[in-house]
């Protein structure tokens, strides 16, 4: 039976293209004592993983040339030699891009039957849901009535900080790029939208932030984040998750230096990334099931169908193709 | 008897010059029921002051053209008619600059006889050394054997940032800018110090910390500040006290934008004053006044003789012409 795997054929520069990945065709595997073989389900792409395809040191190892690109995957255990992973299990990790894989079940989770879909552990309830939870609830820490900014707030993780600040009694204002999006939010109830591409940004939010800002969840860096700073409040706090409007920019971006309007305000600017909170997943895990169940806490998903979409799926993020978590269906 | 007020002539357009003070003679008051009457002893100049010559909202009021300047000031009760402050009585509180003035005791503090000269109330045991103490030890919180970088090294903050992290057990590297200053900061006990006028920057900061930073106190910003974010370890802390390398720009200057640093590392940038921290103030100076008591804090005052010679003392300030804390002995 043949697996077909992604492999990072070239380091892009500037924007990915379709020719940074490479197909390869093998045998599936055979299992091995101790092991499990994993027939992927659904592919997570996420933006944070334009960083990995770079050379360098950052919070996570660069993915190396020739060898298969990994990320988030939910699979199901189609052979066993593993008494805790019976076949039929479904479990979610981080796994190669690859139609068939093989594992020892380190760092696997496996998934509950019944709280939901299995793909919303790759969003909701997995390391999108866990970043937006911990971000908010730690970093920020919204008061009830507090004006909250979220950019990049139609996608995955986006989408739940804006949930979460308004059941933590918040008043919540997103920026996304397109009038579909925006529409969305709106779904969800944001209190206010901006559509970043059509609007005039600092006049915009001024608008809709007649009290200032009090906490800034950034997904997006750029432009927006220039605006947001200049309406801080004294003791903001700006949980710093992503600049996907930078990551593909060869050179360190230029812009008005932030620290003059932190100092005037005593504003907090805290970078992090969820495996700072790997202790707490559990918790996180357990809150935010309990909130879907519960029906506070929706989500939605863009999901391309076939292993062969995988590249596509991805440079899609950096077009803003999709509205929540990306994923492709893969079987 | 005559008194002389130093007031507000004009907002200066970039660096201050002797043209934006103007000097006004009046007769010393009489004192009212509830007044004490106050002989300016010793006056603080600061670079946060040179904030509030421009119009426009921040952490404290800006000054008013054709008003009276005001800061850190030390002096002795000459009249009373309040109870709890009796002729003698030493103050400090925030008063205009002015030989005479009067009072009705609110925000003033008395002095102590004893533990130290009076002057350091405006320097050590004051504002500069319970912002080196709230800053470093509450934001950055630095760990034995860490990493601590201090900008304005040889400022009235930065030297006692530098002598705190050495209490803690940190390795401390201190920027300033002359070799006159460097020296006193090895006199101090900064392991290492850099000549920012004189060295390459970048080069020399990572010479000096070659396991990375893990706390900066920045007093300076730009490009000392550029080539911290760029050897910052995981989880590194700073303490955002000031930016002297911009306050005289007339627009917000422009430089690398540090968001994909501080998220690479999950690092924290917290912009604080130290009225952040007023409940906390009377443990701070109780420390402070312990650890110098036991010879573990060190302090250097420069002092600048007359009370015509005010402006010219805090224009020297952005010429780096202090060591230590700048004051003007007035009577």
């Amino acid at each position: 039976m043949q697996n077909q795997t992604i492999l990072l054929a070239s380091r892009p520069s500037g924007t990915p293209t379709a020719d940074n990945f490479r197909f390869e065709t093998s045998m599936v595997p055979s299992v091995a004592a101790g092991q499990v073989l994993l027939k992927t389900l659904y592919v997570s792409v996420d933006p944070y993983m334009r960083g990995r395809m770079n050379a360098g040191k950052s919070y996570v190892a660069p993915f190396e040339v020739g060898q298969p690109i990994a990320g988030g995957v939910v699979a199901e255990v189609v052979e066993s030699q593993l008494e805790q992973l019976p076949v039929g299990s479904v479990v979610v990790g981080n796994l190669p891009w690859q139609q068939y894989s093989l594992s020892d079940g380190k760092g696997l989770q496996r998934i509950p039957t019944g709280p939901a879909p299995v793909s919303y552990f790759l969003g909701l309830l997995g390391m999108p849901g866990l970043t937006a939870y911990f971000g908010l609830l730690d970093i920020c820490q919204p008061k009830p009535g507090e004006t909250v900014v979220v950019s990049g707030a139609a996608g995955a993780v986006g989408m739940i900080v804006g949930q979460l600040a308004k059941i933590k009694g918040a008043r919540v204002i997103g920026t996304a790029g397109s009038d579909e999006k925006v529409a969305y939010l709106k779904e969800l109830g944001f209190d206010e939208t901006i559509n970043y591409k059509t609007a005039d940004i600092p006049a915009a939010l001024a608008a809709a932030a007649p009290n200032g800002v009090d906490c800034y969840f950034d997904n997006v860096g750029g432009a927006i984040t220039d605006a947001v700073y200049d309406l801080l409040n004294k003791h903001a706090r700006i949980a710093l998750c992503g600049q996907i409007s930078s990551y593909n920019d060869a050179e360190v971006p230029v812009g008005p230096r932030p620290e003059g309007k932190l100092l005037k305000t005593s504003a907090k600017l805290q970078g992090f990334i969820v495996g700072d909170y790997l202790p707490q997943w559990p918790e996180g895990v357990k809150q935010l099931t309990q909130w879907y169940q519960e029906g506070k806490l929706r989500t939605e998903e863009t999901v391309t169908e076939g292993f062969d979409q995988i590249p596509a799926a991805f440079l899609g993020l950096f077009k803003g193709e999709n509205t929540g978590k990306a994923l492709v269906k893969v079987a």
